[in-house]
């Protein structure tokens, strides 16, 4: 087991008190890795997390590698899936029950992840958990209580990151900018952007797992191409297309390490770009360094979002960023709090990570965009990822 | 746009009847697959199926190319994520409204994917979306209804397959087999397990996509060796651990190709197998063979897996076979009808399509399993999935 994140674990305890709560209980993922730092392969586990005295982990036996990566110690461990096993429910609500007997948590104020609907999946993404009326039924039979809604205090609490989960976002941001150099070798003309993806998620597959204690990474990379570049701001899956001598070509790669995510963009010409494409590159590399150099504890959402899109809007094009400047990243590949956007009502404060993603999409010309994650620090913004370089 | 699944539509329509809904209303990846054939990237996606009247899709309108891949006419485009738009649920709940009172619906006996808590993901599947408490408040407020539960409906539809689905699923495992033929060719001592992951995937995004009109296709390999394949049942993840000469190597994949599934396993050895090794290899073969002779409509789950069960139970190792023969598969990568299983209590019925999967699990030595994908026809089983290959 690994040395709890006290510092993580000082903030939830006080945000338990100060919303009057007996316990928080977690079932996704990415909120079981906020609690104790523990990933869960299939998402069938429980973290309880009381106001008094230790937290608790329920999790399958077999994933027992990865609960030992995490730091929570009381550990109550459930065989599953074998035919002489219950399945993973019953195992939770009798586990769940035992704890909530034991520290006098039955009929008490329980707290739930209650409007999750998007999710970070968990280490087996093919087949995500969520929390639907069926778990929050569960918790409230094993609690002998009405679950209370704490999806803002959970969303503040992954807002602040502790200095480990700032090392932990390093590493993931590190490993992503590996794939950031495939894609560098990969965006040539003949590729299609199919096989470009193929090579960014590989790269990650491959030099993530033991790259600074790093177990497992997971990579989804997009890659878009050519005249569709103008689209590329909506999330557009990598197709079939062969790259064209001189087109545009923009990567979005989301990557999670351990349960720790990065998300990044850069945008390479195939070949040789015009002086128009070059131009657009210079104006949004140009942004992206003026909202990171906004950045403070202290600055607000609308000022480091505007250092960058004044710059944009000075040359007529400020109608075509059309997105934020960037969003929360840590626990999930996009995270709420803080939002970098003309109508943000966040200021920024030291612990805060977000995306740097100015981008400007030109119809029938392209689209640039580039994302980098940066650390709040009290004086300044500080980037973690680790891949620059020119569109061509 | 495609020609509609007239065979699934009648089928769906009379489900809805029968259970004396008035419409139906999905907002899962998997489920808007199955009513409409469309595989939504983003998740933000609602399709309402009525008992009267054609059905109708609410999507955001960057998704139109997969729209039109689908066969849902009448489709409600919204605009969403640019700074001069509102969200999802805010149009999701305006349109549906919309929908609602065009049809009829407000104040109908509204169907909903209730207890889905373990999903699909949708095409971007590093974020997907759930239904969870605001999603059921959503359609509770446009329909001015308390939704019902039509979880039982959904999957008793989704069991057996249209003509199309079958040639979708068809697809779907052609596809897979080609990350088993990577995972042969890469399975070599001195290589990591997750190289051959890597490489696995990899063969299975550049494979995909324009493979038979596929367009998306991603992959989840899970390769686990030597030893630790005893405990391959459990999903383990793959590790930086070196394939070393002699070891059994298992591939756990599954597989998306536009939201249809495919769930593959292979077992081969690293340079050269003992004989102990050879003969689990052909015990398992044999009871995969066993098994996937006795599949027809009108077999029970029980005596397909008693097929190939008694076969290992013959030569004393009956407890090491610790899982079911087979799944459902379809929509999702594990789907539960049918289950073929010592305790099933299924009948099997053409179309529906499940996995074999025999294995044996040894402690100290390893485990071998086998997985194939097959269709239920009335006078035999027919796998779809074709990369068969010698243990070494």
């Amino acid at each position: 087991m690994a040395e709890p994140d006290r510092e993580r674990w000082s903030l939830v305890r006080q945000a338990i008190e100060d919303t009057g709560l007996d316990a928080l209980v977690c079932c996704l993922a990415e909120n079981i890795v906020l609690l104790s730092g523990y990933y869960s392969v299939t998402g069938a586990s429980m973290a309880i997390f009381p106001r008094v005295g230790e937290p608790v982990l329920i999790a399958p036996r077999f994933e027992r590698e990865f609960v030992d990566r995490g730091w929570i110690g009381d550990v109550r461990e459930y065989d599953t899936w074998q035919n002489r096993y219950e399945l993973p429910p019953a195992h939770l609500l009798r586990l769940a029950r035992t704890v909530a007997e034991e520290r006098g948590l039955r009929g008490g104020r329980i707290g739930i992840e209650g409007r999750f609907e998007t999710i970070a999946p968990n280490g087996l993404s093919g087949e995500p958990t969520g929390l639907g009326v069926p778990g929050q039924a569960l918790i409230g039979e094993a609690f002998a209580c009405e679950p209370i809604d704490a999806t803002e205090l959970l969303y503040e609490l992954r807002a602040r990151k502790t200095a480990r989960e700032i090392e932990r976002l390093e590493i993931a941001s590190e490993v992503a900018s590996l794939g950031l150099i495939a894609f560098k070798e990969h965006a040539q003309p003949g590729n299609r952007e199919v096989d470009v993806s193929a090579a960014v998620e590989s790269a990650v597959r491959v030099g993530g797992p033991g790259y600074r204690g790093a177990r497992h990474a997971f990579a989804w990379a997009q890659v878009t191409s050519g005249p569709a570049t103008a689209g590329n701001w909506n999330y557009p899956l990598s197709s079939a297309r062969r790259l064209e001598r001189g087109d545009l070509v923009v990567i979005e790669l989301g990557v999670v390490v351990d349960g720790y995510w990065s998300d990044l963009t850069r945008t390479v010409c195939a070949g040789t770009a015009n002086q128009q494409k070059r131009d657009l590159f210079a104006l949004v590399r140009e942004a992206h360094a003026a909202s990171t150099g906004a950045v403070r504890a202290g600055a607000t959402g609308v000022e480091v979002d505007a250092a960058g899109r004044s710059l944009i809007a000075a040359t007529g094009l400020g109608d075509a960023f059309v997105h934020q400047t960037g969003h929360g990243i840590g626990f999930r590949y996009h995270e709420p709090i803080p939002f970098v956007a003309p109508h943000s009502s966040h200021t920024l404060e030291a612990g805060h990570v977000h995306s740097i993603e100015p981008g400007v999409y030109i119809p029938g010309v392209g689209g640039c965009r580039i994302e980098d994650i940066c650390v709040v620090e009290t004086a300044r913004g500080r980037l973690i990822s680790h891949a620059e370089f020119d569109l061509a």
